[in-house]
């Protein structure tokens, strides 16, 4: 894992320490696709599948961890902080598990960051999605919204 | 407590893990109303304010923990499943908070009842709120379904 992603795995378990009890593992960063893993036996529910509540968290997560790392390239400092999400839980999971969260277009990205860059502030609707067995098990669709605190570049 | 809450609380801290890290507690069912409480200091974020996938969980929670009631009122036993969410974070959460599920209208609910006595599967669509101050802070949508597994009466 490059020093990027042990930062952002830093950055998960020390901010949010609910993440730590989720197992949760930034697994890569490749292909502007973020993939955060979790295990099952942290985030098992009632049917002995992974709790909604878990699959949402790490979902939320892919989508926030993306603009964080978007912001790191960027060499820009800000709050993100998610506003709006809906999620379609298709079919159980009952593995470990991956969320990932691709970049939107080349297009959109230029729009979110010379936006951030103008007014300091943007928002960036984001899809995540968890698969199993090459099946999408559950997609998410966030907005997140970010704040410039500083520009470092 | 009476002894049904304390029964979703065994239920919820047993099938469930992630919810004793979450804090969670069954307050109250009154008038038709299903609350739950969950402290701040387990759920934090990176703005000292509560996680959105502590928030969503507890909110995915509180419509599940209602339709248990609800299948324990009507002597069914069933097992419940959310399918879709939405989730609308309009403000920070920065203290313990609450989030309480009403019953919908006295029809829906006698549609959802005959419909799982007759075909042994119903869906029903909940909204759950987050409050603080007074004010709304988080708005949610969810879609259960039932399939009952048994009838005890």
């Amino acid at each position: 894992m490059d020093d990027l992603l042990r930062d952002l795995q830093h950055t998960l378990n020390h901010e949010i320490p609910l993440t730590r009890h989720l197992g949760l593992r930034v697994e890569q960063y490749r292909d502007g696709r973020l993939t955060l893993w979790a295990p099952i036996t942290t985030n098992l529910n009632h049917k002995s599948t992974a709790f909604a509540g878990s699959l949402n968290s790490v979902l939320t997560l892919a989508g926030w961890g993306l603009v964080w790392l978007l912001l790191k390239e960027w060499g820009l400092t800000g709050t993100v902080v998610i506003q709006e999400s809906s999620c379609h839980y298709r079919r159980p999971v009952s593995n470990d598990f991956t969320a990932s969260c691709q970049q939107p277009s080349a297009d959109e990205l230029a729009r979110f960051e010379a936006q951030l860059r103008s007014r300091g502030k943007a928002r960036i609707e984001l899809t995540v999605e968890i698969c199993q067995d090459e099946q999408v098990a559950v997609t998410f669709r966030g907005r997140y919204v970010v704040h410039l605190t500083a520009k470092s570049s």
